[in-house]
């Protein structure tokens, strides 16, 4: 069962990734960018077929290791 | 308009930054987690409000700037 889980910075929380990355569109001569935030995107393969417990187990991955819930917030999806 | 990237390595390309986590994860007494891949998401705000137009645009972004497509994959995706 694959999970995803989306980790994005707290809006409100300076993303400088994203800052930059504006910047560089904006050099490169793009126009009409207004923000660009930067998250990460992480996919989890686990053994369960369950998308309950898959879900539940991800969410404890998420709270213990994969997140900081301090700064960021993430959704957490099964796909398949 | 939204748009989101979402940004992957091929598969085939090691993830080391994925490989990582899963060592972490094991560490921690997680189980039965078979594999992890981390991709980026970077979510545009654009000023237009066309769909198709925004879709070209952040896809002129990816080829130029945010994705190497040497080693990386990526899907366009807008929200609202």
């Amino acid at each position: 069962m694959k999970i995803v889980i989306d980790v994005f910075l707290k809006s409100g929380i300076l993303d400088p990734q994203g800052k930059a990355t504006e910047h560089a569109l904006a050099v490169l001569g793009f126009e009409g960018v207004e923000e660009v935030r930067i998250g990460k995107q992480i996919v989890l393969n686990l053994a369960t077929k369950d998308a309950q417990e898959a879900i539940s187990q991800a969410d404890a991955m998420a709270k213990k290791l994969l997140v900081n819930e301090v700064i960021e917030d993430y959704t957490i999806e099964p796909i398949q």
